[in-house]
């Protein structure tokens, strides 16, 4: 109870109510709905028409298949998500060995999230036996059984998956890192010079990244196209400083960054692009230059902000400035998908 | 068949016959029996006492539990891998409403390997119907519908779980990944002084990666040790420069494992580390002196060796010496776990 108080008090959840689970599945779901049914001692929470009945085990749950099993619950009294079978279901013999195998084509997974008219439910959880609430996993069974509601089943997505093993917790890692590398913003410290080598870095970054959508943000006014990008939840940001090889342009964005919480919930990636003209100094003392990103870099990574330099050799050939620029969008499309704490200050070159 | 003839050829497999495929999973598997069967026309094969039946779409698929099947089968005719239920299997009904529920506890997923007594399966097959052909998906039913073999179940672990969708496909991918990083060797140009920051780093990489089996390689005598460890299916190697801040031991390196051609299944990860003394040279000039080993990456990219270069700075407060050490052992861990091929040719610095 207390680690999720916890996670409800850093969140800053405020429509939640926790209630101790019992010793099993059932057991916990119908403690659940004593919570929410009239009458209760503290009664700080409302009779609902319908209720969802969802595990945290499976957390890629979409609004689309919610609203789906509560429009459905709403008409039939009950319903659930299902997925086919992916593989074919067995009936073994005491023995083990085969009695007899299900046809695959006419058996579904039960999946959840389902929903309810919460009377329905409650009522099938009020009835049923000391025997199901022990062994019993199936909530759409107890509202047929007891209530003799034939739920409505709702084809749910792959998403729906249960984290079970050791593979799922891979499976899962990978998915919230690919959904939150799908935007980057690209906030550059000019807009005049058109010709300039950091919007042709722009523009390779568009065609290189092909499955990412790359927005630019603006720190030159009050920053508000950058507020709102921030608000749709971009965690990708590449901070081009075309002007100086300084960090001026980069901290005012990890001040807005710090500023706004983004970081809270998942890592914010951000890249600190440099240009090194062939003209300039040498590529030693540049680099030497730029090792003060360690310093901020150990400084933000306190507040989920991972913080990378990247150097872009800029040589006077066309072909070659190309590579360069490919190069460094290769990089940090790496960066950005692999969302790697170790690399966190690090100064890479393309 | 060109694809696969390919894949043959080039892991240098002996012995393995391709057979067409049918259009179902079934006549697939019939196609491959009848190529083992006795009496074939250009008959390169014999009939086998037990044949085993396995997915593609099962890659971990372990020695162990081919065995356990192969003696079932031999004692019962007919055996297979089985794994608990993770849902509730429900059936529904014409209207796509839940009829029945079926008891979890009393029901077993059908996974693969499977193995039979030839004959048992080959019977089969020759006596089913174009219905079971068509629509079947079940090699033991088989077995007991036409040959009353009861197949022997037996439970297979986690690791066979079908590789079917896209988070399927980013769990197996992590799985690969974490069983090639299991063991790190580490090759030091200098045997004697024990005294020395390499052999410090050496302590500091077995006490942080605690997971990883951390052993030494050498190049001095003609390598034998480290032809043993390449033969062992090491794929991570760790080149400590005491001596010099070339990269001399880290390209003799580099040639034994060209030669050895561990790298033509999984990519091989060398890092290259060299130290930074607080009395020598400016850091940004040793930058630039090991900034060649972008070269060196990019020709033995070509060979899926992935080469990074890591330059540790050694100053002379014992306690800022550890923190670079254990700065580099956690790089180390991160380039080796992640094997990010964008970062090849990249020098890091802890």
């Amino acid at each position: 109870m207390d680690a999720m108080k916890g996670i409800i008090q850093r969140y800053q959840h405020k429509r939640i109510s926790l209630v101790e689970a019992g010793v099993t599945r059932h057991r916990s779901i119908f403690n659940g709905l004593k919570a929410l049914a009239e009458g209760q001692p503290d009664a700080q929470l409302s009779k609902p028409e319908v209720v969802i009945i969802h595990d945290a085990v499976r957390p890629f749950v979409e609004e689309d298949i919610l609203l789906k099993v509560v429009t459905a619950a709403k008409e039939h009294g009950a319903a659930g998500a299902v997925r086919p079978l992916v593989s074919t279901v067995i009936s073994p013999s005491a023995d083990g060995c085969l009695d007899h195998s299900l046809e695959r084509a006419r058996h579904r997974a039960s999946e959840m999230p389902q929903a309810f008219l919460f009377d329905v439910i409650y009522e099938a959880y009020q009835q049923c036996s000391d025997y199901d609430l022990e062994f019993g996993t199936e909530c759409l069974q107890l509202a047929l059984k007891y209530c003799h509601i034939k739920a409505k089943l709702v084809e749910g997505s792959p998403d729906l998956w249960k984290v079970t093993y050791k593979q799922d917790l891979y499976a899962a890692e990978s998915i919230i890192k690919e959904r939150i590398s799908e935007q980057i913003c690209i906030v550059m410290d000019t807009e005049e010079d058109e010709e300039h080598v950091g919007h042709h870095f722009e523009e390779m970054l568009k065609n290189e990244l092909n499955h990412v959508k790359v927005t630019s943000g603006s720190l030159c006014h009050p920053g508000r196209d950058l507020q709102q990008i921030i608000l749709e939840q971009c965690y990708n940001f590449v901070c081009v400083n075309v002007k100086t090889s300084e960090f001026e342009e980069t901290q005012k964005l990890l001040d807005v960054l710090k500023e706004s919480n983004i970081s809270i919930l998942y890592p914010v990636v951000v890249i600190s692009v440099h240009f090194l003209d062939h003209k300039s100094v040498p590529i030693g003392q540049e680099m030497e230059n730029l090792m003060q990103i360690r310093e901020f870099a150990k400084e933000v990574k306190k507040r989920n902000i991972l913080l990378c330099g990247l150097l872009i050799y800029y040589p006077q050939e066309k072909q070659k400035l190309q590579d360069s620029l490919r190069q460094g969008a290769i990089i940090i499309a790496n960066l950005i998908k692999e969302r790697n704490s170790g690399l966190v200050g690090q100064l890479l070159v393309a």
